[in-house]
């Protein structure tokens, strides 16, 4: 495919570019009146997801109407355990909610079923990226995604979400055999998943850790990492980021991995992540979303500083976090706005 | 206080000590049957908290059946936004809740006064600690303890848990101005707080910065440590823990700090951070709590794998967070034992 911009694509690759990229955590959502209309014209959350006509509509969205440099496939990371038989409920307000989990061998036979054609289940999926790429022709590239096995883990063995995640990290203690045993269930169905959004027409994939900040560095590298790099080594096709959320003591580990991109929270100082990595790989973050409830003169200080504390040109702009759906627009627009005429 | 065992003191101050003192946040609570009979024969939490006789009671417990070296006040670190007029509910499984919040100059007017005798409003904590004290009879120390000024900003503005603290985070970009308008009353407040648990017999405080990990280095600095600091300051009676979970990278901030000890959670290194820290400071820490899940010989095995990965005296034995409240007393037995007999 050619591109009219494939900034991102070229940041990702460690390639020369003009400018720095930008796009938004969650930037398909409730930021935008023109997706909450559409949202509220059907039952749920999970309808959209799977409607791909209404899913390929507000990930085309922030394109048209924030001019970001990239569009990211309106989904959910929680499709993969539904696919595997743990099925779930989006509460408003309160997140996701799983009737069964995975504790012990019996559940993992009853809800970690990973032999399936891939396309068969989420195959709606496929359908939303091959319309988003019909309908952007060219404009910016498509990133697909997944969710990281541990985060994944985490919600299946959970139940949803926790403040201290003790039913998930119990199970590496009690069951590691067990849990490696889920986790590669899990890495393997995502790979394959990632590669039929690949083949739809993703031209990169990011992989979600949400979870990683509640393990400590050697557990995160055993139960964590080496599933994120099992899925960075099978994914050839594109470009690959990974991002550790909350993963500070990893970084030098995940500078080894085989992605092009590692992802940095808004707690992470990118001066110090660079100079524990290296050149060899592109950062992608990390404005504090918070950042944007501040006025738009100092959303717009914010970021220069931010872009000013860049020692290379390998990265691509972005905020430590998905957006906060009580963001003003406009704000997303000025911080957009200023990467776009910063002069590398 | 002439002390039958003083070595948490002597660890604290970095004296000489013929073992590691050893001791769990959240000792006193819901992991001893013992707790729960009283727990269960009053009306709430709060009640707990709030009778002196019931308190010492639970404060005593972990000494007797589980012999740890140290006694720590069973109280709540939300006392204090309770004393400046923001009342809180405790409810059963979600936290607490606030009814009322402060995001303005207004609220501030009306629920930030802290122009009160300290020992009028939170008096039961002062005889709690008395009768603690007497019940002891110089067996072991008896930490104090309040929350950091950030964490308890963070409940005062947000009115309960998040997963985000974004309202918190919004007023540090919108209002600073209020923001540290806030944090100093509450620093002012927990000083004088802090400084009535000594007078009634404390021989140690900790303070304790729950959400130290949702902010970057900088905003940390300027929101957190600052009034952290401004606390180890003022305390001069007794050595001074701090407590900042998920602030890895103000750590080397933190061992410039005028306190004693610095309590390390789960997911940092001892290793690291003594080369970050030096000498300088006693660690506290940080056996993951839901290591306490695995088998008596695997608690056994992580626990001596801990100590010997510790390169000073300078170290008190903990967790990295508080005890789980499903967590076998048997296990956190073992832990104990392994600590009590592992020679320096």
């Amino acid at each position: 495919m050619q591109f009219k911009n494939d900034l991102l694509l070229r940041a990702a690759k460690g390639e020369d570019i003009e400018r720095y990229p930008v796009w938004l955590m969650r930037q398909a959502g409730r930021i935008l009146p023109e997706y909450r209309a559409i949202r509220n014209s059907i039952s749920g959350f999970k309808e959209l997801v799977e409607t791909p006509e209404l899913a390929a509509e507000v990930t085309v969205q922030p394109v048209d109407l924030l001019g970001v440099d990239a569009a990211i496939i309106f989904s959910d990371i929680l499709v993969i355990p539904e696919a595997m038989g743990l099925t779930y409920q989006m509460i408003e307000k309160k997140g996701p909610h799983f009737e069964k989990t995975i504790r012990n061998e019996d559940d993992l036979k009853k809800y970690g079923e990973t032999n399936f054609d891939v396309e068969d289940r989420l195959g709606y999926v496929k359908e939303a990226i091959e319309l988003t790429v019909k309908e952007l022709n060219g404009r910016v590239p498509v990133i697909g995604f997944a969710g990281a096995p541990w985060t994944i883990f985490c919600y299946m063995v959970e139940g949803g979400g926790s403040k201290t995640f003790s039913n998930s990290r119990k199970l590496l203690y009690t069951n590691p055999t067990l849990a490696h045993d889920l986790l590669s269930r899990i890495t393997d169905l995502t790979i394959r998943y990632l590669k039929m959004q690949i083949k739809a027409g993703a031209n990169l994939v990011q992989v979600f850790d949400s979870w990683a900040g509640i393990l400590g560095r050697d557990q995160y590298n055993e139960f964590g990492l080496k599933y994120m790099n099992r899925i960075a080594d099978a994914i050839d096709e594109v470009p690959v980021t990974l991002f550790a959320k909350g993963a500070y003591a990893s970084l030098p580990h995940l500078a080894t991995s085989n992605c092009e991109t590692i992802g940095l929270d808004w707690n992470m100082d990118p001066y110090t992540v660079r100079e524990m990595v290296g050149e060899v790989k592109t950062l992608q973050g990390n404005l504090d979303p918070c950042a944007l409830y501040a006025s738009h003169q100092d959303v717009e200080k914010m970021t220069n500083s931010l872009l000013k504390s860049f020692k290379s040109k390998r990265h691509i702009v972005n905020l430590g976090h998905g957006v906060y759906p009580d963001i003003d627009p406009d704000k997303v627009r000025t911080f957009i706005k200023t990467v776009k005429s910063y002069e590398l």
